[in-house]
């Protein structure tokens, strides 16, 4: 396991080429070829391990955030029916992700000072690509409530892992970044695992799904995977811009189009029982549940990928399905046992199809 | 994929180890180094794609025969119950495998002369080895009438696929042959893929099997992959024995132990209503596909070995499925495409995992 963990990381070295080669500038203009390399190893082993050590930290946030905002779903669904408006909620967390990041950067302009990489103000040209992913979700969450015309809410969770096959043929074509072929036979095993681990009696049905449903499945896939690996995209390509600064621009849009989902969806039941109607503490915990998975989503597209983000999800699924033994006395099907294998060899296999990159 | 297969056979060299250095041989005996090595490796390659060759017809003979050896099963149980005693049609498919291995055996005698490699006779060193697989399948068939005191009938079909991991394990403990990583991982994929396909809604009652249930299932397994890799190394011990006169020996064995199967639990039966009663079209087809397929085993092993035959075994259940859709109307379930995908996976696995051997 060591091996593979120092090996692992070595192939991660990729986005710090920057700093490494700035290491070596410095290092060259030092006496005794020896001694240099052994200082460049020493700093790229640091180097290295710290970025190891962020992209673990992000992940496992990930990971447990989405885990506890699934079970607080189940949680919710069996206290009763969602009561409040969900498009105000979702405005809420959007609300809360932007003054989070605010109070962060008012932290960061306290000890470092203002610098070129975390000022709030930038260019038109930086900003303009920020709605995007925001508009793409409200796209997707529109069409939502037609694709239940086609198929039933099981079977809509099952179609939902199509997003992990889409988001690996994006992040592929739109970024551009490599697979290996045992890493490609890991993602397929992904889907397929987390499909089988979600098998119940009534899974068949959704073979029966109509043409129709299977294309805004598909669409929705892709508007999906679209909007992640658009998001990886921004994020990425101004690697020294603080995240916080960047996760500003994302939100605020984010405030701006879930205020127009209000309007399209909610707007009377705002207007005649109040923001706030039927919110509970369970709301109130979602809202900041919510919030903080949205922050570890971008951490994650920051320090490490799209790839990475699908993984910790697919992980999360499993997690809360046995969490809900323990809190809720679910029982584990066979096929939940059988897709958590499946899902575990496909992490080990992407972790060793890195070496043959 | 070309690549691929030229890497693989690379792989396969090792059994072939004599021949290649038999030519080595000859060749150091010229003169011009640079045309040795020519002539090495043209034969080389001559030989591996022979091998890779009857490798491959002998496997994909098992494939078809395994799955139509499942559909007449299918066919007879719809026509109706088996009338027929079991143990008869089982020695009688011994019998039929060893007049099939005799008369080749005669063939070969005609044209090539009896040598030392394709003569009859052998020390009893040699031949004390050759009841133990025979013994052990029998041991195992009787336990099978006791484990449904425990398991049902889809059950045990589901238990059944500890036999991939055990022949795994025991090929690697008692062969002694290395499996990469990448081809243990497609292994353990090869067992979920098989389970996951054969769900049905009843599957999950094998979770209730009690411990007895799964230590027979476990000790059957043990028997089943232990005769599968005994019957390899007898017959890999001595590579250059013909594989007629390496038959001949397993099945007479198989004929003694059958017959006293018969004693055991048909003695009755065959007395009252005769050896062939309950003897129909169908049974004897079913012979013949047994007969075959027990042949078609017994080249997999001298020709390949107990992991290409567990991977034939479990294509030839997916194909069965498959089939049984056109000739009996079979409807196929969501979980036998997501295990038909993790099997696919698995079969590239296994080869992709070789180059990193």
């Amino acid at each position: 396991m060591e091996y593979r963990k120092i090996k692992g990381e070595d192939e991660d070295r990729g986005s710090g080429v920057d700093d490494v080669e700035s290491l070596r500038g410095k290092s060259l203009s030092l006496q005794g070829t020896m001694l240099d390399n052994n200082l460049v190893t020493i700093g790229e082993n640091k180097i290295d391990r710290t970025k190891w050590k962020r992209k673990s930290v992000v992940t496992l946030a990930l990971t447990v955030l989405t885990s506890s905002q699934a079970i607080l779903i189940v949680w919710s669904k069996r206290a009763g029916k969602y009561e409040y408006s969900v498009t105000t909620a979702n405005f809420l967390v959007e609300t809360l992700k932007c003054a989070i990041s605010l109070a962060v950067l008012g932290r960061i302009w306290r000890t470092e000072g203002v610098t070129e990489d975390n000022r709030l103000t930038t260019t038109l040209d930086e900003v303009i690509v920020y709605p995007i992913p925001a508009a793409l979700y409200l796209v997707k969450n529109l069409l939502q409530y037609y694709i239940f015309a086609y198929v039933d809410a099981p079977g809509y969770q099952i179609l939902k892992n199509l997003n992990i096959i889409s988001t690996g043929v994006l992040y592929r074509i739109i970024l551009k970044k490599r697979l290996s072929e045992i890493q490609w036979a890991a993602f397929i095993l992904l889907c397929a695992g987390c499909t089988t681990a979600q098998l119940n009696t009534n899974s068949d049905r959704v073979l029966q799904t109509p043409f129709q449903g299977w294309v805004m499945a598909t669409v929705m896939a892709l508007l999906s995977g679209f909007a992640g690996v658009y998001t990886e995209a921004i994020i990425k390509k101004r690697p020294s811009r603080n995240i916080n600064v960047q996760n500003f621009w994302l939100y605020i849009f984010g405030m701006a189009f879930n205020a127009v989902a209000i309007l399209i969806q909610d707007f009377d039941a705002v207007m005649n029982k109040g923001f706030f109607h039927g919110y509970s503490l369970i709301t109130v915990l979602m809202i900041l549940n919510h919030a903080l998975s949205g922050i570890a989503v971008s951490m994650v597209m920051k320090y490490a990928d799209n790839i990475v983000k699908v993984y910790s999800t697919s992980v999360a699924m499993l997690l809360t399905a046995v969490v809900s033994v323990f809190l809720f006395g679910f029982h584990l099907s066979l096929a939940f046992f059988l897709g958590t294998v499946v899902v575990s060899v496909a992490i080990y296999l992407h972790s060793a199809g890195k070496m043959q990159r």
